[in-house]
C-alpha cells in the first residue's frame, strides 16, 4: 500500500485534515492477470463535430468511426470543464477541478511560469490502478504542473513522454507576430520542452513529428507490457494551435491544415487499436476516446465545429464542454450502440477502477460514477446531471434533459465577453433543443427550483482550496 | 414515344420554340428487363443534422443509419433550391426551377390559391422513365400544381396518393390562433385534402396516420410492380410543421415531437428497404434518400437541426440547401462509402435515365449530371459547382471548394429580413470552412473572378419564363 501511504503523508503534510480511510482497495497480483487494460486517447480542442461518425462532412475519420461501430459512441459526453487543464484534472482524478484547485479565475490553465500544479494528495487513475498493480505511461501532453513535483512520475505514471504543457506556450521572437505566427507555424515559434520521464530531450520540441513519436511510443509501451495489466493514456497535443502534422499527413485532408491534423491523431487511433488487435489483446483492452474541451472557435478555420451544438472551448454552452465519448472493448461492449446516456470523463476513474476490481476513494467527494453496466449492459446511467464551470464559477448545471444558466459569457480568447447573471436562469431542454436557442424558463419554474436545489446541495458540500492556477513562480 | 409526341404539341401550344430533338431515348420492353428499379425517399424540411448518421445525439434513425451503412452517403449533397415547391421540381425535372418559372419573388411556393403549376412541357423523371418502360408512383406531398392539369396524373405518374400541397396549408377556424396552433396541432386546424389520383378522397386528412399511410401504400405498389421496373416517389409530408405521427410513435423520441415525426419517416425507409430485401429487389433497386429544404429554424423546437451548417429552409447559407443524400444499391453501390463528391437533387433524373438504359432531354439546358459512376466507381463527380437561388435571384454559386455570396438573407418565415448585396461578394472555402464563418474574399480576388465568369455564362444561357408561382386564382 506504497500509494496510501504516500499519500497520507502529503496529505498531513499539506495541512488538511488527515486521511482516515484508506482510498484503494487492494489488489493481488493473481487477481491483476484477469483485469482489463485501459487506454484513454484523449485529443486536445477537438469539437463535438470534427469527426466523421459524429457529422463532419469533410474531416476523414475512418479508424475513429470504425471504433465507434465496433464499440459504444456517446452521444452526451462531457468534459470536467472547458478549458485544458482543469479539465484534465477532472478527467485523472475522477473529481471537479475545484476540489482540487485545479481552475482558476484570472489564469484558466498552467502557464510556463506557473508555480502550481495537482496537489500530490489527489489520487489519480494512475495512482489507482498503479496500486492494483498496472503498469503506468503517459504519452502526450501534460499540463497539470511542470515543477518536478507535479509532474507525471509524481502522479502514478511509470513513464512520461510528451510536453509538459501547451504547444502555444514559450512563445519565441521567431516568425511573425500575433496571430500570424499559427498561420504558417514552425516549431521554432514556440519553445516547448520535450520530456521523458522528468528530463528534458529536446527544446524546442520538433512538434511536425509530435502525434508520430507519440503513437510510436504508445505502440511500443504496448508490446512492452502486453503481459501485465496496463494503463495507457495519450493525451495527444493536436490539434491545439498551432498546428502541426508529419510530412505523410501534409494536405491530406479536404479540410485543410486543422482536417490534416485531426486525421492524424486518428491515424494514430487506428494504429493503438490494431496494436491491440495484432497482440490479442483486444478483448482485455477498454479503450476511451475524447477530447480536453470542445473547439477554439476565435482561431477561425484554425479551430474545429461542435457539429449543432452552441459556442466552443471555455463557454459552458454546450460547445464547449460536450465532446465526442467513444467506449471500445470487443466482446465486452456490444459493437455500434449508440448511447444517449449521460456520461463524463469524471465517470473514467470510478469506472476503470471499478473493472480493475478496485474501487474509487471513499475518504473525499468523487464526482464520478461507475458506468460500467452503462458500457457493458447497457443500463441507464447512474450520471443524472453535469456541472458547468468556468473557472471557479458554477455557470450551468443540467439535470436530466434541463439545462440551466445562471451565467453565460462566450468563448476563450482574444475578445471574450463578461459574463452575464442570469435570474431566473436561462433554461433548456438539451433533449430537444440540443443547440440550446429556446429558453423556456418562463415555463418550467419547478424545474428551476429542482435545480436550484441540486446547486444548494453542491455549494453545502463544496471545499474550494486555493487555486494552484493563479500561483506564479517569483 | 407517346410521351414526346404529348410533350411537342404541349410545347407548340405554349407558343415556346417547336422542339427540334426528342427528348428521351426510347427504350425496347427486353431492355426494361435488365434495367435497375428506383424510390426516391424525400423527406419535407429535414435538415442536414437531424439523421444520427449525420451526427444528430437524440434523434434515432437506425434505418438510415443502416442505409447509410450498406451504402453511400454524401456529405456535400445540394438540392434545386431553399423551399419545397422550386426545390422537388428541380428534382423532378433535373432543371434549376428558373427554367420552368417555378420559383416566385412574391411568393416562394404554390398556396391553394395558386392557378399555376409544372408546366406540361417540363420533362419529369416520372415521364422519361414511363417511356422506358417503368410503373410509376408518386405517393406523397406533390406541391408542384393542385389543379388538374398540374398533378401526378399529368406529370408521368401512373399512380398519386397522397398531399397536393403542403400540411399547414387551408388553415381552418378551428384551434387556437398563430403558431399556437403548431404547438398541440389536431388535423381540424387545417383543411388539407387527401388525394388518390385526381379525387379528393378525405378532407381535412387525418395526418396523423398520414406517414404510415404512405408507407403502406409504398409497399404495396412494389408488391404489385415486382415483376416490372418500377419508380417509386415517396415525398413524405413529415417533417413539416405542423407535426404528426402515428399513436405508436408518440413520445418514442428523446427528441420530442420532432424527433417522433423523424423517427416514424425512418420506420418508413425501414419498411420499404425491408420489402424489398424480402422480395429479393435489393440488388436491382437503386434507393435515395433526401428532403427538400434544410430545417425550418423559425419553428424552434418544432424545427430541425442543420447541424454544424449555417442558417435553414429558405436562405441560401449551407443549411438551407445542402441536405442529408443517401444513395442504397446492394451489388452495385459499395457499403459504408461516405462521399465528399459534389451532387444535387438535380443529378438523379439524368442518372437514373442513365441507369434504365435511356438519356437525358437534349432539346433543354439541364442542370443535372449523371453521377451514376460516382456511386457504382466512386469516381470524381462531374459536378463541380452549384447555383443557389432564392426565388428568381441568384443568391450564391458554389465553384469547387469556393462559396461566392452576391446576397445574403436570413431564414424563411415570420421576420426574415431584406436581402443584403454583397460587392465583392462574400467568399468561403467550405471544405475547410463549412459553416461559413470566415470571409477570405479579400485573400481570393481570382477565386471570385473565375466565379463571375461562372455567372455570366449561366446568365448568358438563361431563359426565364414569367413565375407559376404568381399566378392566382380569380
Amino acid at each position: 500500500m506504497k500509494l496510501v501511504n504516500r499519500k497520507v503523508s502529503q496529505f498531513v503534510a499539506a495541512g488538511f485534515i488527515a486521511l482516515t480511510l484508506l482510498t484503494v482497495t487492494s489488489a493481488t497480483a493473481s487477481a491483476a492477470d484477469a483485469t482489463p487494460n485501459f487506454v484513454i486517447i484523449f485529443a486536445d480542442d477537438l469539437g463535438y463535430g470534427d469527426l466523421g461518425c459524429y457529422g463532419h462532412p469533410t474531416i476523414r475519420t475512418p479508424n475513429l468511426d470504425r471504433m465507434a461501430a465496433e464499440g459504444l459512441r456517446f452521444t452526451q459526453f462531457y468534459v470536467a470543464e472547458c478549458v485544458c487543464t482543469p479539465s484534465r484534472a477532472g478527467l485523472l482524478t475522477g473529481r471537479l477541478p475545484i476540489r482540487s484547485g485545479m481552475c482558476g479565475d484570472t489564469r484558466r490553465v498552467l502557464f510556463p511560469n506557473s508555480a502550481g500544479g495537482l496537489p500530490a494528495e489527489e489520487i489519480t487513475l494512475a495512482e489507482a490502478l498503479h496500486d492494483l498493480g498496472y503498469a503506468t505511461a503517459c504519452i502526450g501532453k501534460w499540463h497539470l504542473g511542470h515543477l518536478p513535483q507535479y509532474l507525471p512520475d509524481q502522479h502514478g505514471f511509470d513513464e512520461f513522454f510528451g510536453l509538459p504543457y501547451s504547444n502555444d506556450m514559450d512563445r519565441t521572437n521567431d516568425g511573425p507576430k500575433g496571430r500570424a505566427a499559427f498561420d504558417e507555424p514552425h516549431s521554432e515559434f514556440w519553445n516547448v520542452p520535450l520530456m521523458r520521464g522528468a528530463e528534458v530531450i529536446e527544446r524546442p520540441a520538433d512538434q511536425t513529428t509530435l502525434t508520430r513519436r507519440y503513437t510510436e511510443a504508445a505502440v511500443e509501451f504496448i508490446k512492452e507490457h502486453r503481459e501485465r495489466p496496463f494503463f495507457l493514456y495519450v493525451p495527444h497535443t493536436m490539434v491545439h494551435v498551432p498546428l502541426f502534422r508529419s510530412p505523410e499527413f501534409e494536405n491530406r485532408s479536404a479540410r485543410g491544415l486543422y482536417g490534416d491534423c485531426v486525421e492524424e491523431v486518428d491515424w494514430s487511433v487506428g494504429r493503438i487499436l490494431d496494436t491491440l488487435r495484432e497482440l490479442g489483446l483486444a478483448e482485455n483492452t477498454l479503450v476511451w476516446f475524447s477530447s480536453d474541451n470542445g473547439p477554439w472557435l476565435t482561431f477561425g478555420q484554425q479551430g474545429g465545429s461542435a457539429g449543432l451544438l452552441r459556442e466552443g472551448k471555455g463557454s459552458t454552452w454546450e460547445g464547449g464542454m460536450r465532446e465526442p465519448g467513444i467506449a471500445w472493448w470487443p466482446g465486452h461492449v456490444r459493437a455500434g450502440v449508440v448511447s444517449q446516456e449521460l456520461a463524463a470523463t469524471l465517470d473514467i476513474l470510478p469506472t476503470c477502477v471499478a473493472l480493475a476490481g478496485g474501487a474509487a476513494p471513499t475518504d473525499r467527494i468523487m464526482d464520478g460514477y461507475d458506468i460500467s453496466r452503462v458500457l457493458l449492459e447497457e443500463e441507464a446511467s447512474p450520471r443524472d446531471h453535469v456541472f458547468y464551470y468556468r473557472g471557479r464559477r458554477l455557470m450551468a448545471v443540467r439535470k436530466g434533459a434541463w439545462k440551466a444558466h445562471f451565467f453565460t459569457q462566450d468563448s476563450y480568447g482574444p475578445g471574450a465577453k463578461q459574463a452575464t447573471e442570469h435570474n431566473p436562469p436561462l433554461l433548456y431542454n438539451l433533449l430537444h433543443d440540443p443547440s440550446e436557442t429556446t429558453d423556456v424558463a418562463a415555463q418550467h419554474p419547478e424545474v428551476i427550483e429542482e435545480i436550484r436545489r441540486l446547486v444548494a446541495d453542491h455549494a453545502a458540500q463544496l471545499v474550494a482550496p486555493p487555486s494552484q492556477l493563479e500561483l506564479t513562480l517569483p
